[in-house]
């Protein structure tokens, strides 16, 4: 059965060195489903936004067969918006302003028909909406999480029970080491499998990410990008890539997974190249999986005995 | 022909969360040549201690079949001493005193037998020095250097001399943001091949280390560690693990470069696992081989087309 994707829908104000955009289409909901589209159908998403958000966005989504009908649209309501600031080394970002708007009562509905949904993205929301989303759901296969250090501070006791139920964890390290209280991250890994997931994967930007099972590391790069135009949705991207990329093959071997944290990888990649979201809107699966090349030969090496 | 290691000799005390050592062996030439050891000889390493270092270091160096003769021992002189605390996450440490003692005046003097080295590692000593080092030589195949922020900020001018005449440079991320003053590594790294090395390695810690020539990025993993007992001296095995590679296969193609960095990571692997350098002293190859090749296994994946 299908793919579920569940978290924010957002109009994004964003500033970086090189350019400035306003209410572009943002929220992790959308580079979420966006990046996946490439790789696998059905997609079901669940967001709320109001009667401002702008129709061509929905069209936009639905353009890359994602089935849009689990968006609330609030009458009188104002969609989420998010302001940041990023600095000259693109690491670092203020927020400028965040008006939760109707995100602020966000109820997640799943649609009946994607209550079967095999393969469940959990984006980053409130602990407390991810269990209502896994209590409406019929025995996925495949519950793949993200969260953020706002949750680990104000709602831990939520994000427990969350974790008792998720498969795959996809966090970044700083958030990693604060959720184990643990600065080695290979004995945070442990840590943080311990609460339930039972893949950890620990993204680390400029640096690539980790995954993690019982047994294996698996190590993988960053994509040497000199011209990274807007981070916004790096994370978001990588978690659709890689969720996108299992449900298509529906295989989670630790080899596979391997692959689909390359292909999270690549999608970021591409996100990161241009402004919001258009840096995924434009793609084709050959030029995936030549950037998925890429990563190869960036990263390969050959015993010489 | 065969391999000239100059840089410092040193006796640490180095305190971390775990333990103190007070008078250990200590300094780059000595972490690089036992790490270059397991590869390769001839090995001449050139280095100054003063009458108070112990004969069993000079020993253990010999029984690793290094060629000693280029140590100068100062009569009445004491050895340069380094002293250091490493926090709890061991990736800061506070310098807590320098005695340069007869390293102030040390005035590299390469034996003869050794001025026909095809391959020399400069390690990180001022670069007046280095400059001095080359000199000396007659016409070597590969230098590779190693340089710090300080002579990046006391003695520019001197260190650019020393990259003109450099084949591989080694520093990390930090070091080499301030040399290019660049954020992006990438584009960090053609400012500084610009400056003269045709290869450039940027390590980055616990996050791996680039290698960069005209064409190509190499991203290689970080070897898991979850005990780290002492940080000293990993830059400097990274190093002669390279290096000790290369010269062992007289191959300077970035395929084996790729592997060397391998083979430079695995030493730096094993060096933080015990304090000073006895992590280096007790190895063999197959050991080493066998680490290799999990080098191999954190970072492989394949493609399912």
């Amino acid at each position: 059965m299908g793919l579920l994707i569940v978290g924010s829908i957002a109009l994004d104000t964003v500033e970086t060195p090189f350019d400035k955009v306003e209410n572009a289409l943002g929220g992790s909901t959308t580079y979420i489903s966006l990046a996946a589209s490439y790789f696998t159908s059905p997609i079901n998403i669940v967001g709320v936004v109001g009667n401002d958000f702008p129709q061509k966005y929905i069209e936009m989504l639905q353009e890359h067969n994602i089935d849009t009908e689990g968006i609330q649209i609030i009458e009188n309501g104002k969609t989420f918006r998010w302001g940041g600031r990023y600095h000259f080394d693109l690491n670092v970002r203020d927020t400028l302003f965040t008006d939760l708007n109707v995100f602020e009562k966000f109820d997640p509905v799943i649609p009946p028909k994607a209550r079967k949904s095999s393969f469940v993205l959990l984006g980053n929301i409130m602990p407390s909406l991810q269990l209502k989303v896994l209590n409406q759901l019929e025995k996925p296969k495949l519950v793949v999480c993200d969260t953020m250090n706002l949750w680990i501070e104000t709602t831990y006791d939520d994000l427990i029970k969350v974790l008792k139920q998720v498969d795959v964890l996809i966090i970044n390290d700083s958030e990693a080491r604060q959720l184990a209280q643990e600065p080695n991250l290979i004995k945070a890994a442990k840590v943080i499998r311990g609460m339930g997931p039972e893949f950890l994967i620990i993204k680390k930007g400029e640096h690539g990410a980790l995954l993690f099972d019982e047994n294996a590391v698996f190590s993988a790069p960053a994509y040497p990008l000199e011209n990274i135009y807007d981070p916004t949705g790096a994370g978001d991207s990588f978690a659709g890539g890689f969720i996108g990329y299992l449900h298509q093959t529906r295989d989670l071997s630790f080899d596979n997974m391997r692959r689909a944290v390359i292909y999270g990888s690549t999608m970021a990649s591409f996100c990161v190249e241009q402004f919001s979201t258009r840096g995924l809107e434009y793609l084709d699966k050959l030029q995936i999986h030549d950037r998925f090349l890429e990563f190869r030969e960036l990263s390969r090496f050959d015993d010489n005995e």
